[in-house]
């Protein structure tokens, strides 16, 4: 049966209006933030389980590809239809419960991010994990990437929230794994290998996680270094004193004239900088949360650290002060575009070790290939984004980009890294899995997607088979996230 | 080929010294704190990890089973060899070696794991999570049933800490997953799927453990109830009011009655329990720690908490004191054995919902079996202990006590709660693992264990077919950590 006929067969199924094969629909389910689109048969609109049971049904009768959809913010190409069939959308799955005596929250996969923690904090409560783009991206995205973010070293990451699901296997038959308690060790633990797995080992219909007490107080601080090696070495010695900021975010020199230039004013007074104000400082934006007395006593500790190692500090405990010192943090991503009309930006992880070495090889691929590699990120876990800045009309760029990202990958596992810490393997990053992985561990993933997927209908094509990205042309879209 | 003449092969492969026939060898290898014995037909003492894929490629060529072994000291039987073959014995692969600037420690399997917590002690550091056994149980055996204790609610259990794995897949192949940093979303999470699958996936031969700072300060409380439901109801109380103590230990009346007699003294002083001084208490032990601010703001209010919902009660900032509290918890579980001279000890997890319906479920079982039903543990995440207490040469008491158990599980499933929290389901829970986990449930499991197992050699019979235990009689020896 084709594609067409099955789609058919869903529609009769489930009713015509929760499946839709015009245009519009599977254009716009077609691509996520990447903007790699790969055009699917039908966009299905599953009003409860039931719908997905029968749309797992047939797609295993009939060998139809299901990619799983939410807010389709994804950084890493994992809810592109890659080899079409149909996506199942779930962005409408928007329940929101929390469970405040037991601090929990039981949420649909559609729920963004944002509204998780807000309806937290409606209980005093708190869901810590906040991926750059948590007021647009959903919470099954999040679970399928194990999103982190900013707080992560602090406050770990999603997994870390994830008591329960409950969902789907591909082959369609429901299950549930952990629930709403805060231990268990019954059976295999699914619910982690859910997590991270990109939508190709189930489908998410409920997840029960964990909610934390609501810190008090914050201070906020913004630090400016001579260069991208000092800003590394003061984060370094920070955390191997034990500190656990908050928020340790760094900005390297070429990503702070960015938004240097952007902004139209330094991120620093030239007269703060004093005898190297000719210089765009490499920048640490530094955050302590908690309880008041502790947040006094880090605040102590941290300034003291600042006035150590930096060439200039400012801080601030107050809510719009932290807002201004936020700024070249928040301006930075959007003002890279400056540099090229097309970014790579990859989201690795390097051991404390690695820091400076990393920073070095950024300069280093800049001066091989003459593209611009600017670099910031969470310094306090390691999880720095790394781009590499093109012209997307330049097929001479294109292959220097190409070959800048796979030396960047390479250096990345040589310096006992993570090819990625929160975007996900999707398709972007396919070609460089086996660069991480050796074929033992790969045949390991397979093995276990076969066996829960033997039909291979959820999400084919993704994290495991090399798509080679540069052969497809992202498609020229303005998304809901795209101003920030 | 028979067992005895691959016996033979392993030996001549791996020398002589490394594979043990003698009985007493093999006998202290059957079985773990459990005393269920099965005989292995030899203990393997591999010196390096070529040995270790050596074994295991023997192994799957001559379908040998392979249990791996730390301390024994599992509480499910999940170290036990059910089906003979070689016992991997990896207690004495103890290596720790602690990143202090990177607050990581990397461990073998068969480090205790208090060595684990006081070599990050040296550097201020801390690994929190504390079975009961902390100061005999192996950080691999830890992993193998994703151990918790006492501090979880506020810590986390044994997953949480762990960074990344290093070890073989049952069929011999090195691998590892996840590495030295804090986020890593490269690939299926296999780290997460082999914590907690009690050796059936793979051995692990080295962890990479995250650890956090030490916290400085502490403050303990002894409170006495009048009922059971009352100091449940109050530790409710204190976490619905977002208070996260690090220990929150509940005891029940049964269980402070048994400590009271062996001790030869009461818990409390009948003067200071009032009018209700002839009636045991039911006891809670809570412990708050971290930053001293903290600890005397969450002092405050668990002193306010305490005069409101309690008989009486007793706190001390100081070690010596704290120790004088701590006694009943820490001798209870051995001064159950006045009710009979074996135990059924259950690590059951229950919803904050369930706590009160579950303990008046324990006095039903009483009531139908006769049987004592002692009950103690972590009230701060519903993982509570429960013991039916019987006469093990009392054929009568042992189907009552059987009866009972199975009743408690059907109770704590209803419940919406876990089989187990701490322990694993290895041999002595499988009667139970279907009553938790649906057909569809276990099958995906079954499929995961077939795809990275095929030849099954790795701890079969283990979890998922189910052992009655009743037909084994405990083997009568006396272990390390039998005098606490």
């Amino acid at each position: 049966m084709s594609f067409f006929e099955a789609t058919r067969l869903l529609a009769a199924t489930l009713g015509a209006g929760q499946v839709r094969t015009d245009e519009a629909s599977r254009f716009s389910a077609s691509f996520d933030n990447t903007r790699l689109s790969f055009m699917p048969d039908a966009v299905v609109l599953p009003q409860n389980e039931a719908d997905i049971a029968a749309t797992l049904r047939l797609a295993n009768a009939h060998g139809v590809p299901v990619t799983v959809r939410g807010a389709g913010s994804g950084s890493a190409g994992a809810s592109a239809p890659l080899r079409g069939g149909w996506v199942l959308h779930l962005a409408h799955w928007t329940r929101i419960e929390i469970n405040a005596p037991a601090s929990m929250a039981i949420v649909q996969p559609g729920a963004i991010t944002a509204a998780v923690d807000a309806a937290a904090a409606a209980h005093g409560l708190f869901y810590p994990p906040d991926p750059s783009s948590v007021k647009y991206c959903s919470i099954g995205g999040n679970i399928a990437t194990n999103a982190g973010g900013l707080r992560a070293a602090k406050y770990g990451v999603c997994r870390d929230y994830v008591l329960g699901l409950e969902g789907f296997l591909p082959t369609g038959e429901f299950v549930r794994w952990g629930g709403p308690v805060r231990k268990y060790v019954s059976g295999y633990n699914i619910k982690d290998l859910w997590i991270g797995s990109e939508g190709t080992l189930g489908v998410i219909t409920k997840a029960i996680l964990k909610l934390v007490p609501r810190p008090q107080a914050r201070h906020t601080f913004l630090l400016a270094f001579d260069c991208d090696e000092a800003a590394l070495d003061a984060a370094t010695t920070l955390l191997a004193g034990h500190s656990t900021p908050s928020v340790l975010e760094f900005l390297d020199t070429q990503t702070v004239t960015c938004a240097e230039r952007k902004n139209g004013f330094p991120v620093f007074p030239p007269e703060a900088l004093g005898s190297s104000a000719t210089v765009t400082p490499s920048v640490l934006l530094v955050e302590v949360d908690g309880h008041p007395a502790v947040v006094a006593e880090e605040t102590a500790r941290v300034r003291e650290w600042a006035a150590k190692c930096a060439r200039a500090f400012l801080d601030t405990d107050d809510a719009v002060g932290a807002e201004k010192l936020w700024n070249v943090r928040r301006t930075c991503s959007q003002a890279m575009f400056q540099l090229g009309n097309a970014k790579l930006n990859e989201d690795i992880v390097v051991p404390l070790e690695g820091y400076v070495p990393l920073i070095r090889f950024t300069r280093e691929i800049k001066a091989r290939t003459g593209l611009a590699t600017p670099t910031f990120g969470h310094a306090a876990d390691g999880n720095f984004h790394i781009h590499i800045m093109y012209n997307r009309d330049d097929p001479a760029q294109c292959r220097q980009a190409e070959e800048g990202i796979l030396l960047m990958m390479k250096k990345v596992v040589e310096l006992g890294g993570a090819i990625t810490g929160e975007h996900g393997i999707g398709i972007t990053k396919s070609p460089f899995l086996r660069l991480q992985h050796t074929e033992a561990e790969v045949a390991a993933m397979l093995a276990i997607k076969h066996a829960l997927d033997p039909n291979g209908i959820l999400a084919p094509g993704q994290i495991f088979e090399v798509t080679n990205v540069w052969e497809h042309r992202p498609v020229q879209v303005t998304l809901p996230w795209d101003k920030h």
